[in-house]
C-alpha cells in the first residue's frame, strides 16, 4: 500500500467508528467495510489510538471507538496521526559550495514547498469526519 | 530517491539552465550543482524535454537549455512534467456493497482529496522558476 493511501484507509476506519456511536467495533468488522486485511486496519488503529483519536477497549465486547466527536476530527488530524512524510521533499544531496544556484536552491525550494503544503494542510483541516459521513 | 524529491531536483535543474542564458549546459555540469549522479539528471531532463520545458542540442557544444522563459515555468509545470502520482490516493480496495459507509467513502474522500490537491496545485502554479532564482 502506497504511503499516501493510508490517509484514505484511516478516514474510512474513523468513519466506520463514527457510524457506530453506541459501542466498540472490532478490527475485523472495520476490515469488512474497508475490504482489506484486519492487520492493515490494526496498524492504522494503533497510530490513531496513540494520537488520542481512537480509544480501544480490551475483552469480549472490546474493540475500538472514537475518543472525539466526528466533527472534531479533521483529515489533517488523521494525516498527522499517521506520521506521513512531507508532501514535497527538498532533495538530500549536499550543496555544492562553488555553485551559487546550489547554495540558494534548498532554501528557496524549502520555502516554496512549505507554502504549497500549508495550502493543502489548511484544506484538510477544514474537512471533518462528520462531513465525510454526509 | 523518494518520488516527491524529484520535483526538487527538477526545479534545481531548471534553475541551473535558467542561470546560463547564453548556451547549453551538459548533464554533467548540472549534476555538479545538484551534487548527484548525471544519470539522475538525464532521466529528469528527458521528462522536462518531453513536456517542452527544456530543449536539447546534440553535438560537441550540445546540452540542454530552457525552451521557455523562467517566469513562464511554474513548479506546477515541473510537477506535471514528471508525471508524479496524486498527493493523496483513495485506497484501491473494492467497496463492500453491504456497508453504506464503504459505498459512500470513495466518493467522499475523492472529493476531499481533490480539493486539498487543488490548493497545493494553485500554490505551485504561482511559484515560477524566476522566483526561485531570487
Amino acid at each position: 500500500m502506497a504511503a499516501n493511501s493510508r490517509l484514505a484507509v484511516a478516514a474510512h476506519i474513523v468513519s466506520v467508528l463514527a457510524s457506530n456511536e453506541n459501542g466498540c467495533v472490532t478490527s475485523a468488522e472495520v476490515a469488512r467495510s474497508v475490504n482489506t486485511n484486519p492487520v492493515v486496519i490494526r496498524r492504522i488503529l494503533a497510530a490513531l489510538t496513540r494520537s488520542g483519536i481512537v480509544a480501544s477497549e480490551k475483552g469480549k465486547s472490546g474493540g475500538s471507538k472514537l475518543a472525539r466527536r466526528p466533527r472534531e476530527i479533521s483529515l489533517w488530524d488523521l494525516y498527522k496521526a499517521l506520521g506521513e512524510e512531507r508532501l514535497f521533499a527538498v532533495h538530500r544531496n549536499p550543496r555544492n559550495p562553488r555553485c551559487p544556484i546550489s547554495c540558494r536552491m534548498k532554501e528557496a525550494l524549502g520555502s516554496a514547498f512549505a507554502s504549497a503544503e500549508k495550502a493543502a494542510e489548511d484544506r484538510l483541516k477544514r474537512i471533518s469526519v462528520k462531513q465525510l459521513l454526509g
